[in-house]
């Protein structure tokens, strides 16, 4: 299988500490990259990770509070002065369109290569990017201002050619297309050969999807079901629901929740409050819910 | 003496690096502190100074590249997350007052201290910050946008009292104050003791100059006569003369040269670029010129 990797450029929230960079992820897919959301600092992460800073093909914005946005136009003033000439997708919530353009009018003439903003409505879960490998689109969420998580998932390849059954009946290579695409053969003789015999099935396509910032939201697993790996916040510990439920925020035991009734394969947490010198009270409270829960720390890279 | 102390917190320039932060100073004088520029992430390196986010009076933005800038909004915000109250001072070239305002309106709603943007005009040399302690100046500057440097100079303070010759005097406590502003004192029996063997002379005032991003500037000497430190930028080495030239930046010998011609007590350099690993060729370079030269590094504190 293709690598599908989630690196993990910051897993903090809005507080600015030494432990944690605010939120930034690289998704990795089939030789492309995908960055979401972007806070300040990012691009050192990003440096960091030693990916090619030219794979990145597209920039999800989930929302814009300054720890999930402000590492963004100094990310896009690096590229340009590396020498970038293909053009950038910048997906964001459709109120920064303006601001954004004259972030970009000022700070950023003269750079050789074109940024798109693609207004995005984070109130409706629709399909906004799609390639030959994979497909994005929008989850609606809850949050202090308009907010959508995103979820990726691969497309399905074909299945995989048996060579040892087209040796056997001598299948010529004009026709093993037609195979992988579900043909049966039929021999000389006339005999067919069930197109099932010929293959083995393709590998089921893999998802991921990325929820923060939002509040507790019991209904979310509809649009996340099984999917393989689930990155929901757990800024707070259960003691500080309350406080969650104030700001918009949800505690690591309500991502277990969402994780357990959505049936994914793994949980990952994350934007963890800056009160938490260590976050083990977080992943202990979602393991208690869904075991396979695990915290997330700067420059981890996540195989889906 | 008061401290009078500047904190580096970046000394890179504009490509992001592993080893260096973007541009950011505090300087530090009879308990207020004062940003000179806020590149990406100083917010971080501010934290890590340990000087107390509170003492910040003023943020002085020579211009608007975004190495000397990307980092303000998130300083900002966090100053409002941790419930700052009192009012800040914002200067920076007048172009950008209209998007900065922009900007706050857009990512800082319902802060609860007040931010006061004051447009600088860079093409001239005047006094844009005074209290009871320091006047800070601008210096016009040669960049590629319009950019100043700032001159901090402390104000002079009154003179130390003798104590043996109050005592010997039999000086009332009264006439303390007019003894250091400088007046004679007459004994009962009519002899006039002159000011000066009353007291001893205050310290020589101490002065900061900040200069970066420039081109060099022959007659920048005259507008930073004697002050105590000098930063000056030093990108390049020498063999990149012409590269300086181009981009409007200097070398380290050109700054050694500015140094030299003011007379200054101290050269500081950075905002180095990139390309160099180890940045003794620039310190080198300096010193063959003015010997009184320092590389500075991130976390450096200096005492002027």
């Amino acid at each position: 299988m293709e690598p599908f990797r989630i690196h993990i450029l910051g897993c903090g929230s809005a507080l600015p500490t030494l432990k944690h960079y605010p939120t930034s992820q690289i998704i990795e897919l089939r030789g492309k990259a995908f960055m979401i959301d972007c806070g300040e600092g990012a691009q050192i992460q990003f440096r960091r990770s030693r990916i090619h800073f030219g794979k990145i093909n597209a920039i999800f914005i989930s929302h814009l509070h300054g720890d999930h946005c402000f590492g963004l136009l100094g990310l896009l003033s690096t590229f340009g002065m590396l020498g970038r000439t293909s053009s950038l997708k910048v997906y964001a919530p459709k109120e920064y369109e303006s601001l954004f353009k004259q972030q970009l009018d000022f700070f950023m003439t003269g750079m050789e290569y074109k940024i798109e903003f693609i207004p995005v409505d984070t109130k409706v879960s629709e399909i906004i990017y799609e390639d030959k490998s994979l497909t994005v689109e929008t989850i609606p969420l809850q949050h202090r201002v308009p907010c959508c998580g995103f979820l990726f998932r691969e497309k399905a390849t074909l299945p995989h050619i048996r060579r040892d059954m087209i040796d056997y009946y001598e299948i010529p290579v004009s026709q093993i297309n037609n195979i992988k695409l579900g043909k049966d053969w039929i021999t000389s003789d006339g005999k067919v050969i069930d197109n099932s015999q010929l293959v083995t099935p393709a590998e089921t396509p893999r998802s991921y999807a990325y929820c923060s910032d939002t509040k507790y939201m019991p209904e979310l697993y509809k649009k996340i079901q099984d999917v393989t790996v689930l990155y929901h916040e757990s800024t707070y510990a259960s003691e500080s629901e309350d406080r969650a439920k104030l700001y918009y925020h949800s505690t690591a035991k309500q991502a277990a929740l969402v994780a357990k009734a959505a049936n994914v394969g793994k949980l990952l947490l994350g934007h963890y409050s800056a009160r938490y010198n260590c976050e083990a009270v977080l992943l202990n409270e979602a393991k208690a819910v869904f075991p396979h829960s695990f915290l997330t720390q700067e420059g981890d890279v996540v195989e889906i």
